[in-house]
């Protein structure tokens, strides 16, 4: 039995809260959080009910898997500091290949959760698709099995993938709420309240996920209709919401133009 | 009574085709399509069961009720060419004023859908919400009546209101769409398949709408990791691809560090 009981986290953000909720619900037992804040290590380790500790020389040594959910940033740095011998240790980054949790222990991997994580909002754990790599097929089998208790979306994918999938994540995730953002920002210049737009936005995601994006397109740049996009840069006082506005424009115009001459010549 | 029972379409798009569905099954009478394409008016004629033509000359004035769902660019050309004297006729552009219908009939007035519709794609006629606006009261309840045959969601919404949520429904919508437009293009290229961003894409929407998207923001620019960022762009070999993640990174990055630095003043 390669089954793993306790966990410890490295880290006390969104990932690592969500993360630590969905094991202890599947019945796995969270030894101790670790985070250089002490207010976020308290927070967390009273939610799950375990120790913390923001020392990381009092790392609790005799848990079965580490799992690293830190800031990108600050990430290579907390590893120099962690040796396991044996332990298995994985991170939860996008952006970091596997190859960075060599000097920790003998046995690494990645759990890599494909989803926009917030501590405040509560989220189905089934909805979190988890990509797995691991240094052997042994581990791999080991954390494919973990996420398994949560979610049925379990994805191999190497760390050259993954880093494609996170940036396509930040266009289809971040920058698309950032749209969102900007479009309440418009409203609310004009007292006009965001709620208007609610089914709008499902429709929207939910016709992109079930025609495809491409399929999906519609609107003033889609139709090549200048007139229209020159008098909605009129009404867009703000320079960098104009700048938006532009950009993708043009891109949507350069996308479907090319496209339609290509199946001109067809 | 006020009510209507025979209804003209006028264009036979994406628009045309929905309104002309959802009024039929809420039990009105489509008398006539008119399109200048007469593939699309003998299609969506066919769908409905009722004549059509392509010659406006031809328009059936004797109906009650005349919608004209063109494109905005062909608009005003379109509807200098009808008079109606008292019919009622709207039009269902986001962008046109309503004052643009004065000299078709004495009777006008606005029925803008503020969704997104597709032909091919059947909707949920409950999920199209429907901005109102008439020349008299009278008008006003007669269009708010008839869409609340197909929508609890019906909204009063005076031109320069309905032009904003226009502008503002391009970014949450059209440019959204083009976001995941751009993911499905960078996981392409890597052979990745798209499906592995449906939960994410789903999720975002959804977070946007219980939180709002300010509340909501993720990802490397709302940490301001300029590390992510940077590798971020080596990895986008398309430049327009670069020049978008560029300016939406540094446009979310002002907007909470700016707010950052607002609340420390607080």
């Amino acid at each position: 039995m390669n089954s793993i009981q306790h966990i410890v986290f490295i880290g006390a953000g969104n990932v690592a809260t969500h993360l630590a909720t969905a094991f202890q619900q599947s019945g796995k037992t969270i030894d101790q959080i670790y985070s250089r804040s002490e207010y976020s290590a308290k927070k967390l380790a009273n939610k799950i009910g375990c120790s913390y500790t923001t020392n990381i020389n009092e790392l609790n040594l005799n848990s079965e898997l580490y799992i690293v959910a830190v800031k990108d940033q600050v990430l290579p740095e907390i590893l120099k500091k962690i040796k396991l011998k044996k332990k298995l240790i994985v991170h939860t980054s996008g952006l970091h290949t596997m190859n960075l949790l060599k000097k920790c222990s003998e046995n690494y991997g990645i759990f890599y959760p494909l989803q926009t994580l917030t501590i405040k909002r509560k989220i189905n754990t089934n909805a979190i698709p988890i990509c797995i790599e691991a240094n052997s097929k042994k581990n791999q089998e080991i954390l494919s099995d973990l996420a398994h208790l949560f979610t049925e979306n379990v994805r191999i994918v190497d760390s050259e993938k993954r880093k494609i999938l996170h940036l396509a994540a930040v266009f289809a995730c971040n920058y698309t709420n950032h749209l969102y953002s900007i479009a309440e920002d418009i409203l609310k210049n004009a007292e006009i309240p965001f709620n208007l737009l609610h089914p709008l936005i499902k429709e929207t995601a939910e016709k992109a996920i079930e025609t495809g994006p491409f399929e999906a397109q519609t609107g003033p740049a889609r139709r090549n209709d200048l007139k229209v996009i020159q008098s909605h840069k009129k009404l867009l006082t703000n320079k960098e919401q104009k700048n938006i506005y532009s950009l993708l424009s043009k891109s949507i115009i350069k996308k479907y133009f090319q496209k339609d001459n290509e199946n001109e010549k067809l």
